[in-house]
């Protein structure tokens, strides 16, 4: 049985404690919902904050890059970070402006990465990064070569230390904010893949893979 | 006339340096094009980072929250941050995994946030926030009142310290990559708005306003 998520202070929700959710299943949805996260790390005194791609297997979620990198270059060096993978689902257009919001989910890891060094779990680490983009494609691609592993730094950050928040629903507000008679609801907003585009690269002419239709069918992100 | 990003250390690129845009105009374009920021900020010296909408006002970002905010309250303390928006336009399946990447427009401001206090720059962040949501709604609905306004905590970063990247076209990669005749190329990723969901208070049935109609057909995301 997964254990929940640990509260600590950080973790603790100072505003709209009811859009916490403390179940680890909720925090492994709001991750495997999405390839995108925000890594802040302390870089000579100052907050940095970097887009990265991210994979996760078990309660576990790995990070990858370049050691020039700073921001994982801090965080090899033992500093901690934290991570951030929010989805925004829809615009709340409140009928007051002050109650103007957003639909979401968002989940955010605090820890010190360990860096990855056993050959197996930096391989495994590679295809759980480029399944979590593609489920699948990993498989029909040859494994990266020894020197393609040594020049990427991989990060593993445990899913120990984390919150997650949800808000859905209609707008809130005062009654009083209805008394204009302007329109409020929920605009909701999706991500949809679009028409894949050929390598222009590629020898021949070779047919879009099923690993790729079945994510354009799949529409994770609606 | 405006004058070009200010090159600093921490805003150089280290790693595809060609990514690098260093006009004003290409910062404002990133900027506008999104409504979602991450802000990072060092609290009890650990890293945070923070999802929130922001609103431009020429050479200026406005961030708000509440004051109860632990990041929002570092910043009006005095700390840095570092506030990072991000677009992504699509995965970039390249021919090997090591070479897969993502298309995308991203924009880093560093420095230290002003607290607004001035009544009228206080209003007119509100609107320029409410603007970057849905262009228009602002002037729709009544201004917010004076304790709701007293209830906001306001800053205003400057847009002096930045960077920004952009990643686009094909994949990238060996010659090699290509010799095992497997699909490669972008899969574009869009963002689109759904159908408007009406509040369930309202209290009668309420037409969507032009200003709603105008953001799905403008397809911002596009």
């Amino acid at each position: 049985m997964p254990e929940p998520l640990s509260p600590t202070d950080r973790t603790t929700l100072r505003r709209y404690p009811e859009r916490g959710r403390t179940d680890r299943a909720d925090l492994y949805a709001v991750l495997d919902a999405g390839f995108l996260c925000f890594m802040a790390v302390v870089v000579d005194g100052s907050p940095r904050v970097t887009p990265m791609v991210y994979g996760r297997i078990d309660d576990v979620l790995y990070l990858h890059g370049s050691p020039v990198n700073q921001g994982l270059s801090a965080a090899k060096a033992g500093e901690e970070v934290t991570v951030c993978v929010a989805h925004v689902d829809g615009l709340v257009l409140a009928a007051s402006l002050y109650h103007h919001s957003a639909n979401f989910r968002s989940a955010t890891v605090f820890g010190v990465p360990r860096v990855v060094t056993d050959e197996a779990e930096r391989r495994a680490a590679f295809r759980a990064v480029g399944d979590n983009l593609v489920p699948g494609r990993p498989d029909a691609l040859p494994p990266p070569t020894v020197k393609q592993l040594a020049s990427t730094l991989m990060l593993a950050l445990p899913l120990h230390e984390a919150s997650v928040k949800v808000r859905d629903g209609a707008p809130g507000g005062e009654d009083a904010d209805y008394e204009h008679g302007l329109w409020a609801g929920v605009l909701p907003l999706v991500q949809v893949w679009g028409e894949p585009e050929p390598d222009p690269r590629l020898r021949e002419p070779v047919p879009v893979p099923e690993h790729v239709t079945r994510l354009i069918g799949a529409s994770a992100f609606r």
